[in-house]
């Protein structure tokens, strides 16, 4: 656990689900936070290590969430909806609260109506930041309510966005993104479908039209994508595809839109093309770390450009763009506690 | 092996190859066939089971390619290029050739120029006939040279040719199909990127733009389609998802033209919607089998269908297509040595 | 289904789990038996391709289990506990039982008492006979109550028994087995542990010690074994290796030790040595199929005989093994229903 | 890269091996290193990211191997007999060498005639200190040739010697060690066995007998070992599960053996029971680190002892051990480079 006098007192609420476990593991090596309670109310009490092996050595047990202690900061790792029914009491005990669910992600009531059931407490609709620091960053520092963007709309979001900037697709243009994504998604609940039998080895179409990130990147990029996901055998990761019939460009025209979109940004890298396995971007090589990688190719004989993302979803789809967005919101390095680069090799990963 | 004076006479060529290994499976289960030789040149003189494991008890050794056996069939699961070097050989000693290679799937010398290196025996293309039996089966019976299908094409063209089928979807409509593969696509050779260390786990574009089944899909289809295939971790397995942009049709109009598509055929079954885990095509649900799955959903919001195939691809990809072909070439019952319906659960698969 | 007049009709009661799937997969195909009644609570009415994809051709719905129908045979694939319950139910319904859990597999009330938590029914145990027809084949014939052996005492009885026939092994020897299992194992119920983020990857120490097949095999191989299980990253298929520290052997006493156990076993092949990438006993080899692979080495340098061997834990460690058994007990040919023979290459399997 | 005027200058040869990789992964991150030179035949002049995508920042070129720079420090990730090779040549160019080869691990010309193939230079087999901190730290300051551990063996050695150092286990003891190894044991290079289609969902005995590692294990646990490793499906991992047969002892015995032997071990955790899903020592908690978990159950009914320890084969079993080694060498704090803790949940890992 991080200490020192400046540091700003902290409260992971859902620390036990595997994002409160991603939230716990950063903030635990960040030096600008000191963690002083995680609650989880199936493991009460329980340390945090009998639930994340990877932090054994970490003394801290969960406590009961309905106990918020005092603290400069909340993050929320629970599950939609949670939120929305307590934020007043987030707020009652932190100054800042970040959310990593979708509660506070769109702009306004009759969003929450169309794409969710509804919302609970769309006063604070307003006054919350969308967090994808790539596109929001100037928003962030003094935000007091920051909404964490979805991991399947950050990987749609980051693979076209240069596309958009760089004025090649119009907000009317017929966009496909083809997701890929691993079973940590899911969460540590599970069920049937998240059975080790039964998703090994997977490609399930699922949520195959009418996902609720559609609203995230229609709101955040301006853009309408038809968008599929399909769970696949892995963990951790989202992949996007996307496929885009812009006018006519050439290669060089991608790769300026795409260095000027991310050459000053921390954490996306262009991969596209080169030799070797590891020519386009893909999540094994960004597995545990907030990094993106972001790539292209030119399909000239069909009018298509083929855009590839790749981010981890616990890290860059979750607690990392957490941490990154608090990060910018409290003038830290922005890439404090964020420093880990990967494996090589790593399995699933 | 399959015994019977009424059996044909079968070789397999390049029987230690991940496709071979399935054919010299299929058709030592097979009434209509009896296997006389299956060669490897890297496997000469080894016993068939050292190579395939779950054939241990098939009484056969290989053989050097060099030296073929005059018998009533030949089926050729050697790599691109080696058939079409071969073929007169391939006729002084058999009456049919099944070739699983992509060597003879084109029609013309043209297109194997613009999608291959070019073509050694052009004046072979016109005699060849390409077996996809949900397309082609008019005209197997008697044809000497039968060119099975390539798995990405048959798995994009099932899922798409209901569409086309029913006059839904016109020749030059937009229409993205983003395929996951297994690695046994990759064959028994294999390279740093077919390492396990490498490939597990793996969302891998691969061969982004610009795949050559796209001519296959495109002959036989009569579509152009932007095609993009992603290495995913499995070992048997290709699922193709098809987006694509028709005039407003309704589910029941989708279901009429997938059913009016599909409800005699032996080999597929429609699969889009319903409870339980396995509400679409997936390659689990078929591992092993020459069953193909196929579905679709609505996306009234963006005017789109997602159509979902799924199939195995070292069976109805390859192997199994290749015995279907030949079953009704030879007036066999279609589904003779093809009856495995696959497990349940199964991992990779 | 199968049908004829000659057929036994046959109720699969839990046919929902993961084991009861395998049971209505082989029973469908199996020309001895005709099933009429499959029955699940969870599933009361569905279909049972709803549930096991690959039985999606099968015309046949769940019905509730406490309504059983008057058949001639039995298989009963429910959680320990069930049988027990529910016996004399299950002989109002049926001429035979075959039971697949454990509540019928020991002997006496006393082992009950000592491994699980005693018995509701002892006065059955005498009647049963415990089926590894390897082990049991000459009871088997008339018998009206089976009780199918567990999967990794199978495996263990296998790798071991022609030592102990040959007399290589006497009853105090310290023999160590360390099996490793599938996710199949756990059952289709699934809970934290199964899920797939935490279940992948793993080698996991799981009943390091006490586990109760430990009983099984003392009471029917008549040896004391110390023995631990690992669940790691497969689905189907158990994997016992035992060290056995026998008086001085040759490889050839081994070989006729082995050879004199299972020359004449339709299912049992010898699997030690040789070229290729599968020379010893591996799960992936007999995924599918009711095969098990036995095999051995010797480790002069310590005095020590590896023993290896392989199973499919839903087949041979399970539904196959009660297919074999009823084959043996109603006179059918041993390997009805059993003859596939597996698939190569295959993933998890 | 790290940078200072007070830092190592550091080589890595052999640096596009998965074992060169690891080193510059975490040489790069350690405050007394400074890399000045990775070679690799295979990659020379290309990029170190384009074969590892998880140090794409890094900016450095492999160079050619014959072509060695002036250094403080030489690490070698060669295969076996390349360092014997090439010492001398190592020692002009480097004033350390830390091998993570097994070429300098065992003691005498003598071990190597034994297990390998004989030695090209025996002379510095005295000089040589092997490198297992946890047994070896004293002999570490000051040496100049550091032989680190091989991963089997430091997975062995780890789990049974507290009952060695409290006397529970005498030499001429029966023991047995059942290893569970990843595919990245295997190396870069693979072949046919380590192909993704051959080697997913594999238990696949290798080296069942004779394994080189019981050398290492019996000259510095002095102990003899029957040891068998087996490969599963992970990537990154190696669990080594003892079998031993102690005088009677009780859990309070086991428990102070191992706080003696670890309590102040840096990178060794006890994992004994406990709750939850991760109640033993597995790879997937210390993938990615340097952390070994050591755990034990007790088996009063067999008179066993099971030890179980868990390791990452390419850090504690093999790069970070070698780091690790090297901090204690040259004064550096032990955790140096090595404070990565892991992730929860993790794939393969």
């Amino acid at each position: 656990m991080s200490e020192g006098s400046d540091a700003l007192s902290t409260a992971v609420v859902g620390g036990s689900g595997f994002t409160g476990g991603e939230l716990l593991r950063l903030l635990a090596g960040h030096p600008g936070f000191e963690i002083v309670q995680a609650t989880s109310r199936s493991y009460d009490r329980k340390t945090v290590g009998s639930v994340h092996p990877n932090l054994r050595e970490l003394d801290l047990r969960f406590t009961d969430p309905a106990e918020l202690e005092s603290v400069d900061v909340l993050f929320a790792a629970t599950p939609h909806g949670v939120s929305m029914e307590r934020i007043d009491e987030f707020f009652d005990a932190a100054d800042t609260v970040v959310d990593l669910s979708a509660d506070f992600r769109l702009n306004t009531a009759e969003a929450y109506e169309e794409w969710y059931d509804g919302h609970d407490a769309p006063e604070y609709l307003d006054r919350a930041v969308y967090a994808l620091p790539e596109l929001t960053r100037e928003q962030l520092p003094g935000a007091d309510l920051i909404a964490s963007g979805g991991c399947n709309a950050t990987a749609t979001i980051l693979g076209l966005k240069p596309l958009v900037d760089a004025g090649l697709l119009a907000a009317d243009d017929r966009v496909v993104v083809d997701v890929k994504v691993g079973s940590s998604e899911g969460g540590a609940g599970g069920g049937a479908a998240s059975s080790h039998p039964e998703r090994s080895g997977v490609v399930r179409p699922y949520a195959p039209t009418g996902h609720r990130h559609e609203a995230e990147i229609e709101t955040f990029l301006g853009l309408d994508v038809a968008f599929t996901a399909h769970a696949v055998d892995m963990v951790r990761g989202a992949s996007a595809t996307g496929h885009v019939f812009p006018e006519p460009v050439s290669k060089g025209d991608l790769w300026s839109a795409y260095r000027e979109a991310y050459e000053e940004e921390p954490f996306v890298r262009l991969v596209a093309g080169g030799s070797g396995v590891y020519r386009y971007p893909e999540p094994k090589a960004v597995a545990g770390t907030n990094h993106a990688e972001v790539g292209f190719e030119l399909d000239p004989g069909n009018g298509r450009v083929v855009t590839f993302s790749a981010i981890d979803n616990m890290m860059k789809g979750s607690a990392g763009q957490a941490v990154h967005a608090a990060n910018v919101a409290f003038g830290f390095e922005e890439t404090a506690g964020l420093e880990f680069g990967g494996l090589h090799p790593v399995g699933s990963p």
